[in-house]
């Protein structure tokens, strides 16, 4: 840091993604990728970019995604707000939605990147403890706040909320913007985007990472009412006319008409999930009820750190988070059976 | 708008980028694209993407793309940050040198998304008026101030800075940082690259959506001392992780690496600038001398408005800002010989 540095980022604490290994790792379980890969459409889809074409910007307004995907979810064009990953759909919600004044409310133990966003643009936020069971209290979300954000099904627990309690928060919180993330909904939860046409204050973020298998694309879009999309756009429009490139864009095209092959691919991954938290509990494991493309776990008597050590040393790559309640956590992504096997058989090792 | 709107975006005025028609076009001369493909060897990068690695994050640190740039211009890599295009290193350049207090100074007739970012982040800014001949007035930007930005050649202008008259910038504000947008930098002018060692506050941001020839693909970097950069990825950490994806970081590279081809094509464009200039001052335009791939030029009798409107209704697009003292201007962005033949011919039809 010197002295050109705006003051309003001295104290920035940024986020940190999980490790993208440049060493030969042989079971990557850290950040929550799809373990297969996208569909055959979807790659002839980024073949037939490559030409001459790649010269001219991409549409601004990304107006054939945003047809796909209302298409997709029975909406209009103008309830979808495309994006370059969901990660910058939030931090232009952050801008579009939250101001000063009243703190915005999210869990203590939620996708870590909220409490960034919020210091980077100077929202006020009040982090509403998890309860015994390490589930969103939806009560405390009814109380007065300047916005709501959290992710169903929550990350790192993979705990669901059930779409009424959704709407509990919604009907509560008329005056403010509620933001439902879900990145993980299509392995297990109950999307809110059928509330959207009832409720002007809900905004649904989507990503193209995860049930989609295109982490490596960087694609997401928000759905909600006309009006909260065109705050996204005028974000949008003032810092970075073109978010998705020509190759991204027609990808998540093909990716988001592709869904019959997505939804086979996220049976197979719950399925997994299931079986591995049966073996993960028969290990003496606490396993919290995951409905997401990953397990929260912690050993009875072994430390989390331990654990993660331990598999490091025999290739394999798990999360894990250094904080209060947590830290003996291990956050294992699904990865193919195989390599689950891999797993169950180190950790058998290491708890010998 | 409604009330879920964040007080801090209800003015906002946002940036309008010049038309990507869908209808049929003839010669799109509106946005300063390159006339000509990204090489070969680029489009190769784009089709080896296409696989099941798509499904895994990119690097979100992109050291190979920055390992090649520091390569090209003798830095090293932490005198390189990568970004989703240069729009975007910029709304983060606003982000971290710019705050409140003293205003930022930026010419009045420049980039029009300079005073959109500065809105944005409720930055202070100063316009600073053109001289007689539309050059930026060097001594003006000598004062106290919370910043400077400019690009080099001046945009909508095309008039280029002596490398000598960036250095007089640079002496001057050893208390703020100097951005030199050099977008268009590669069609005939001096870049400030060189001055970077001599100077902790300069920061020069390229496009590859220009010279190189990837608008569609969404790549920029800014270069500069490594505390400037490491300001810029604590911004871009609090923003989004992974802003540029495997395809753009891959195809980036390879043009990066691959200048010789782009060189010989800013040559024939540079060629194709010229004589334009030269036919257009020949049929009564005041062009003014430019070192971009655009030429802005006014005629001494016919309005701007009546000139585009008639090259739009022969299938010409070129634009035109309506701002005070530039609003019979046109700026006309070069495409091949054949496309500026069909121009000449268009405009005398027009001047009949």
């Amino acid at each position: 840091m010197n002295k050109y540095w705006s003051p309003r980022i001295r104290d920035l604490k940024a986020y940190v993604p999980g490790e993208q290994p440049r060493d030969r790792i042989l079971v990557k379980l850290n950040t929550n990728e799809n373990p297969y890969p996208p569909s055959a459409k979807v790659l002839e889809a980024v073949k037939n970019t490559a030409d001459g074409r790649l010269r001219l910007y991409p549409d601004p307004d990304c107006v054939s995604f945003r047809e796909a995907v209302a298409r997709q979810y029975k909406l209009l064009p103008e309830n979808v707000f495309p994006g370059n990953g969901s990660d910058e759909l939030l931090a232009f919600c952050f801008l579009a939605f939250f101001g000063p004044g009243r703190p915005v409310l999210f869990p203590d133990i939620t996708y870590s990147f909220y409490p960034v966003y919020a210091d980077l643009f100077a929202v006020p936020f009040t982090p509403v403890p998890l309860d015994a069971e390490f589930r969103i209290p939806v009560s405390e979300f009814c109380r007065e706040n300047g916005g709501v954000i959290f992710p169903n099904p929550n990350a790192p627990t993979g705990i669901p909320l059930a779409i009424s309690q959704v709407e509990t928060v919604l009907k509560a919180n008329p005056d403010s913007v509620v933001i439902v993330d879900e990145a993980y909904i299509d392995f297990g939860g109950e999307s809110a985007v059928g509330l959207i046409p009832r409720y002007p204050n809900l905004l649904v973020t989507h990503t193209l990472s995860k049930f989609r298998s295109l982490a490596g694309l960087r694609a997401g879009y928000a759905l909600g009412d006309k009006e909260l999309i065109a705050a996204l756009d005028c974000v949008k429009n003032s810092f970075n006319s073109y978010t998705m490139d020509r190759v991204a864009l027609a990808a998540a095209e093909a990716a988001v008409e592709d869904t019959e092959y997505f939804r086979l691919l996220a049976g197979r991954i719950a399925a997994t999930r299931d079986k591995t938290a049966e073996a993960l509990r028969s290990m003496g494991f606490l396993v919290l009820p995951s409905a997401a493309n990953f397990l929260f776990a912690s050993h009875k008597t072994v430390s989390g750190e331990y654990l993660q050590k331990g598999l490091r040393e025999r290739g394999i790559l798990v999360r894990r988070f250094q904080k209060p309640r947590i830290e003996n956590f291990l956050r294992i992504s699904m990865g193919t059976e195989e390599q689950m096997e891999l797993l169950i058989k180190a950790l058998e090792e290491l708890l010998k």
